[in-house]
């Protein structure tokens, strides 16, 4: 009977143990697969926000990059507008001071005016458009004299009214007579 | 003896119990341990991430801010340095036209560039300062006269030089002869 209960309790044991095994395989199952499921999301997560970081961190340096860019461009040509509503007021001197008859006083002023109009726009960066031989980017004809030999074609034969750029940016072309 | 054998057996059982109960605690520590590092790793990593992707996004839209703020302010006062730099030329054209004996031409002539050039400042949002009393901030004294009954202290008697300003931002005082 000894020996008997012994080995029945010996089979209890057994079962016992893999009853107890059974419910740790279980627990770790259990706990397993929440347990992957939670690393895997928090790698995403660090995935996902990693490269959201990344494309913020390359935006931010763009909208920099462009910020400057624009501010550069900005400051170059920001005399544009009102160098340009200005030179009508540098035509009418220049016309002015062609009239015959002018005091040396008037003339000596106008003079000055002129001057200090185009040292301003010079200063800006406001040249006045080389007259040579007709180029199209830079001059309007507005009228066309036959070319002869001594006027080859596309030689000027009078600037009407000066044109003028800012930088390497047209403000109006040159108007121009052209042979042809 | 069958009680005690039973009661020995019964206490290996629990012995054994708790040792498999112990082999397996630990081997729960033993996963627990490294699975938790590598999940607390990848959380922790997903957090710094969205810590730097935040601080990336806010500081992109301070950029952008900032940016947008320059640029306004920029595109408000482009013409600051060009319209000071006019602002002679309008000076000269106004004491031309004070001159005596101008022909009706010149007279016309001058009149129409001096107003097309106060047009294109007004344009660009240059105006005269207004002169009533005097202050300090828009104007200069260059001179003072004793004030009396009909003058009292801060009345203007002269405007010697216009002032003017882009938008609130003063360009140069009026210079002006005032009674105190």
């Amino acid at each position: 009977m000894a020996e008997e209960a012994k080995e029945e309790i010996k089979n209890e044991n057994i079962e016992a143990k893999e009853e107890v095994e059974e419910t740790v395989v279980e627990e770790l199952a259990e706990e397993k697969t929440p347990k992957k499921t939670e690393l895997e999301l928090a790698q995403e997560k660090a995935e996902e926000f990693e490269n959201k970081y990344l494309r913020a961190h390359a935006e931010m340096q763009n909208v920099q990059r462009r910020a400057n860019e624009e501010r550069q461009q900005l400051q170059k040509y920001r005399s544009q507008d009102l160098a340009k509503a200005i030179l009508p007021s540098l035509d009418n001197l220049e016309r002015a001071l062609a009239v015959e008859g002018l005091t040396d006083d008037v003339k000596k002023g106008l003079e000055m005016t002129r001057d200090s109009l185009i040292r301003a726009l010079n200063e800006e960066g406001v040249e006045e458009v080389v007259v040579e031989s007709f180029d199209h980017n830079l001059h309007m004809a507005v009228q066309t004299l036959p070319a002869d030999e001594e006027h080859p074609a596309d030689s000027i034969a009078q600037v009407l009214q000066k044109g003028y750029k800012l930088h390497e940016r047209l403000l109006r072309p040159a108007m121009v007579v052209v042979y042809s």
